[in-house]
């Protein structure tokens, strides 16, 4: 048995999620590349201890340089805000550490230019957390692409709705407050779109775009929020949101398709429609996260008068998803495809083989995610290349 | 029984869809008000005399002039290509003719403008053929849109796509030269869905829009080439294709809501996918022609733990079902639609009291149209009222 | 052009439907086979006159045996209530008309027998009114199963669900008389699922069924109540019901495949769902008439990993689709269907090549009918050729 | 933090799922019902200790009676095939153990009744591991049903299709043995169904159905299979198969309502559909294991013209879903219900309140697929208190 010793810095709702997630690894990958939570930290001593003992972990601190200075520590993992990845990530690479980062990536794309440089020149592995990506579902559109069963892609659609913020007295949190989140829906939650999108269709060279706040202010929560804070209850005092409710916007793909991309956090309706529609020349996909143990397939080779989208669910043909389930559409779930990253993760830390999505890949996506920003506020088409 | 007297001009497929909606409009909706058709034009004796065989008419002709100026025609009805719809148009009215036309209205703004100030000066009806509008179920939308139902509108999405275009033989027609048909996707098809989003949210006031032409040139085919022209065999001669295959836009609604809209010809695996999502603080809704007899309808007042979109169903209780179906479900089709639209225009000429939609909401939606070809030649955001 | 006339017994909605899809005929499918009414009877002169003044027909009567008499008549088209078919059939038959009846054929195999011997003893055309076998997509589950992409046949279901009958004050009509009707759900509904079933799977040879009167007492309408009579207004009497509000049976096909059948006029949330699921050793349907422009289809040949249900939309490459429609997904409705019908009839009559389904079909609906009700009745399996 | 300790018997697909599911509860629900698995049993040494290195748990044993015998253990797991599960069973209870059973709980009625009797004398806690009822969403399907929400019950169908035994090189495994396994699909599968409809409707008073053994025999695998043994690879010894591949039954439930209920491992095209319809006067439920984070509700009560089924995805208002997600449609799988179940036993082993399904429920199933296997048999209508 190889153990990756993890040091998680973050244990709100998703640092726990991939607390889990360690210990979900070996169950179902077995035990060649076991991830192991060495220490967690917290942004106070009360968080980071309540946070240690939610996760089973006997040592924590109030000072994530501990976590990167530790000599147990072999990756070094980061759930905490946005604003704060690109510090850590770099003393971590510093300081030998692979580096295991949630979405976005970075505040910008200077940021993350310095963390892609940074573990480029410590020569530690890097890993986003875009589990959406990980899903085996997204193998079988992958393969299916690269084996141009597609032909050439004339039209790449994607969103990500939610409507958890429909609700105008959902609380301000960290994710409404520019300065520690960059962005709203763009950063938090087009970024998911942008991970699938561009991972199977590949980069994207110029954006034309728009974001609005449509709630103006929100009011205060009467205690710290995690995750979206929707549980949370709230004071009478508001905050003015600085961060986007909703974005959307066209693109061109390096291979010229166009694009047009989306997210709302007051989509009405929608809980987790993560969606994306890719259209070629000789069959489309579509895929929705609200149904993520199946993706509708087109194949335009199909004999005429017989051809339609087809509702193929997840099973053992599909990769990673043996291990939970031996038949398909027997259903994995959200929690199931952080164990699939970290496996992930832990074996390229035992092989020294990369791990995707890697840093580069992140960066990728914050190059569309300032061009976007940049786009909105100069209203104007907007080269990636540019930022 | 009154009667309302018809020349057409245009018996191709659009022109014989109209004829027969004429015949079938007293089945349904009774005698209170009947198209009756007079005379048809075509553009050769040849064609025309087809096409009132064809239709089952004894008079034609080869000249639209004489149609105009027939004192038996009330109501002058054109289904001919894009580029003859304004000199027609303005000539019936001009003739104190109500005027009934295909849609787009016309091949740009000035003509649209012209058009309607000819039919206000005249003191006659018009009214544009965006048959879709008809559904009995948009009449549902509608009203719950009306009713504040949906709350104020937060999102709007429409979509029309077609994959009629994605083979490389479908032959050069009229539509894909600008010179006849203004613009491709942009003005056949997503004007349909410009004339449902339009319908139910409002004027739009900016766009900012791309076009693309992506199979550069189509072959000639061997005879005229009706509707799309996808069942008529090619020769080896090329044409070059001059409008656009596919069109996505972002824009702005009066109400301030922000929306995006998409069309293409070349959409792999969408047969009728003429879609809206309409997203509003307290509802919403999402429709698509490909299963024209159901809404998606999401109420946010629902209770909590049992929110989520609803599959309504066409029946009794939505307008001018009733008259072909007694119970929910049992599906009208495509023709059904142009019925409810000829009965329409019946019954305003017998009464006098406009019909909708008209040609100032022919003229709204050119704008729209105008404003996304301008957008995308310039990369740049146009307001509606600069065209 | 060729004309078949037609003397129709009983104008109400179902005759009313009848005499647009006779003037439909020619509008979709030219002018080699024209059905034309010549004449129209009901039960009194006021319904007779009235029902024909709404078909538009000159000429009517309040005794059918005119109608079976008249020499212009060729063919006899039978809409009243189911135990009146075979009197009327067998006269028609006698006077050398065709005859063209609605389903159920007859109260019985008694009397569907001597209908049967009737049609070929004096060789005229039969056709039964199942016009949801019409539907050009069944067109493509037939010549799929036909050619045997299904492989061999390994279950059959079938369902007819509606709820009109949920609401316990829809009205006392004829369909609740046992005299009348013979049997409720089972041969009111249930032969629509049978006729679309046994169309592409064969006879039934065996059944085990249950029926259940679920609401006893019904109140009477005011007027009298055509069609399920859910539009009428009732009064304070109530009636008794004797026919079955739902039915549900186990059944063997001729080829050994097992079966369920179900229908239900009391299937709350269900509005048109006449529905089948095939399921063969190397592919699988299922339809629903929700929504009757699509079918799902799977083919256990497609590459592992990449199976599932397909949605067709009906297009051109399905039988009589074309005539509606040029392209895919348009939609074509109810009435279309039963166009679909009568041009067949008028077929059949002008060329003397059988139309089907036949009388002799409609016989063996009529056996599986007649053996489902003895089941019930006795609690037992009972061989369709007991009955 | 409370221990609940586990000894498990039958170390195969199905013990190891168990045993993930106790490492998991404490992640998802904390740490004050914590089962923790003590020792392991399978049918020999080999078995025994690989099946306790697959779940790192270090005793082990090839002798189940160990099992029962050790005074550490405080419940007795079994996983082992259906033969053997009453003489287990029945040890651990008068072994002062509490017995926790996948289903189908017995080869038969009478084994199950005494099966029931010995935890009854025993005064120990029980479960069947219907994991299936677990589902949050099903949480709201018992909740409306118990509010009255869907009125007096009208209709139950339940279904559990799958179809991996449609291909014929499907290995022989025990489930194919009327010896070892008893039924096929009918207590493999069928039971799964069952235990959904009748845990939300009710009991079964009588049944009439019928069983198909249609692929008659099968190769036999080269090594032992485990689950359905689809991954298994096959010689040439071709071996009898035993047991039902298809099931359907009529059944009466004891509130009157009629109930059709069907299984099949031959269901080409479907992958995991077990499904239910319930219809009540007032509204309806339809779910599918296909698509296991979702319902479609009805409610008749929704304004006419607006009423149709209503998509509703799991999320935090169901019972057990907030400690896998946050936030609605997030998704979770298979493995989330055995957490959920494996916890509802270790609360119960801790507070010594009942758990449910308990064997009481499983003796009713029994009691069902008895009366089916009887039914089918004889060809006849069968009470469930017949058997």
């Amino acid at each position: 048995m190889t153990e990756v010793r993890i040091g998680l810095v973050g244990v709100g709702w998703m640092g726990q999620a991939h607390a889990k997630a360690f210990k979900a690894s070996p169950m179902y990958f077995g035990d060649d590349a076991v991830p192991v939570l060495e220490i967690v930290a917290d942004a106070t001593p009360e968080l980071a201890e309540a946070g240690a003992k939610a996760v089973g972990c006997e040592r924590w601190t109030a000072d994530w340089r501990e976590v990167v200075a530790d000599p147990r520590v072999e990756v070094v993992d980061i759930t905490t805000p946005n604003v704060t990845h690109a510090e850590i990530a770099i003393a971590a690479a510093q300081a030998g550490k692979h580096v295991y980062c949630e979405k976005p990536l970075a505040m910008n794309v200077a940021e993350a230019r310095d963390m892609v440089a940074a573990v480029e020149a410590a020569g530690v592995l890097s890993l986003v957390g875009f589990n959406f990506t990980k899903n085996p579902i997204q193998g079988l559109a992958r393969k299916m692409i690269d084996n141009g069963d597609l032909g050439d892609i004339l039209l790449v659609r994607g969103w990500s709705d939610e409507d958890f913020g429909t609700d105008p007295n959902l609380p301000f949190t960290w994710r409404m407050d520019k300065a520690v989140a960059g962005t709203g829906a763009l950063g938090d939650m087009a970024s998911h779109a942008l991970s699938l999108t561009q991972m199977l269709v590949g980069d994207i060279t110029e954006v034309c775009g728009r974001m609005e706040i449509m709630i103006k202010e929100r009011p205060l929560p009467l205690a710290v929020a995690s995750g979206t804070g929707h549980l949370v209850e709230i004071g009478t005092e508001m905050r003015t949101v600085t961060t986007d409710d909703t974005v959307q916007f066209l693109c061109t793909f390096a291979n010229g398709a166009p694009g047009v991309i989306e997210a709302s956090r007051l989509a009405t309706g929608r809980k987790q429609l993560l969606a994306y529609e890719i259209q070629g020349t000789k069959g489309a996909l579509y895929f929705t996260q609200e149904r993520q143990n199946e993706i509708q397939v087109y194949r335009d080779t199909d004999p005429a008068g017989e051809r339609g989208y087809k509702t193929v669910y997840t099973g053992p043909e599909h990769p990673n998803y043996e291990p939970f389930n031996p038949m398909a559409a027997m259903q994995i779930g959200y929690n199931d495809l952080k164990t699939i990253e970290v496996h992930d993760l832990a074996v390229a830390v035992a092989t020294g083989k990369p791990a995707e999505p890697d840093f580069g890949f992140g960066l990728k996506i914050m190059e569309t995610i300032d061009a976007v920003a940049l786009s909105a506020a100069e209203r104007r088409w907007v080269r990636t290349d540019e930022v």
